[in-house]
């Protein structure tokens, strides 16, 4: 089963695409980040995650995505800016018809590490693990979006139900 | 020039389309409102926005969009649920093509009624007035989107060099 990890943001989003063939046996294929320009108007870089996002999956041909949910302190205008980018990486993978886990972050971390208030080195550190990569995979948001894949592999039985 | 105005939200997005020959004439064409089911899952409903928007646009081509920006304290799970819509919502029309101007609340009322502090019933009473409607529009959210559509027919020279 091929999973997508999608790690919300509106100047970078971490991808991670893997291959479960069972929740102990799952292989990293890549990650990378889609990013936006700070100088660009809004509503353009949120037009271009959703086309950038649209052309990988239509590639990549993911049969589930786990795109993290949002979990903070609100006062910030940079969380408005995530929750906006969310919105258009939720509608683009529903409009490809995939489907979708959303787990929080203790949720994440509780599944990788557990503990659910794992920091980001004990996260990085478990990915390289389950991995088995020579070395912690860069940036931080593509690290974060292969942990959430790893997430999908191993919400495997619910998942297949799901699909 | 057509205008379309859009009140962001997950549940009702209202929608206005109006025509303006100049700021002192303007029409309204109609008013609706786009509504996504609660039972259904966050995904599919910030899909059906984008695929209804898109329709619809598609068969009114406006020339200019006027999208309401966010603006509160966003201690509340409803504001990220909008933000997340308006975020399609802002990638849907940019994916059109349609230039955007994106007003603070308190900009639209001090545009429309002369007092960036205006409730309620006085910006609806200024849409009758300023469509020489019979009735106020309704529903609310409806209502919100005409008042938006004429907050751009007023920034009209603006417009022109932006479109």
């Amino acid at each position: 089963m091929r999973v997508i990890g999608i790690d919300p943001g509106l100047a970078t989003i971490g991808i991670g695409l893997i291959e479960a063939k069972s929740s102990q046996s799952v292989t990293a294929l890549e990650w990378l980040t889609i990013e936006t320009a700070a100088n660009t108007p809004l509503p353009d870089r949120l037009g271009e995650i959703a086309s950038d996002l649209a052309l990988y999956l239509k590639e990549t041909e993911p049969e589930i995505a786990v795109i993290e949910k949002l979990y903070f302190s609100v006062n910030e205008k940079t969380a408005l800016d995530v929750a906006q980018a969310r919105g258009v990486i939720l509608a683009t993978v529903a409009a490809e018809g995939i489907p979708i886990i959303e787990p929080t972050p203790p949720e994440l971390k509780s599944c990788i590490t557990g503990d659910g208030s794992a920091d980001k080195k004990q996260m990085q550190s478990m990915v390289k693990t389950i991995f088995n990569l020579d070395e912690t995979p860069a940036p931080d948001d593509a690290a974060d979006a292969l942990a959430l894949a790893a997430f999908g592999a191993y919400q495997g039985e619910n998942v297949t139900i799901l699909v």
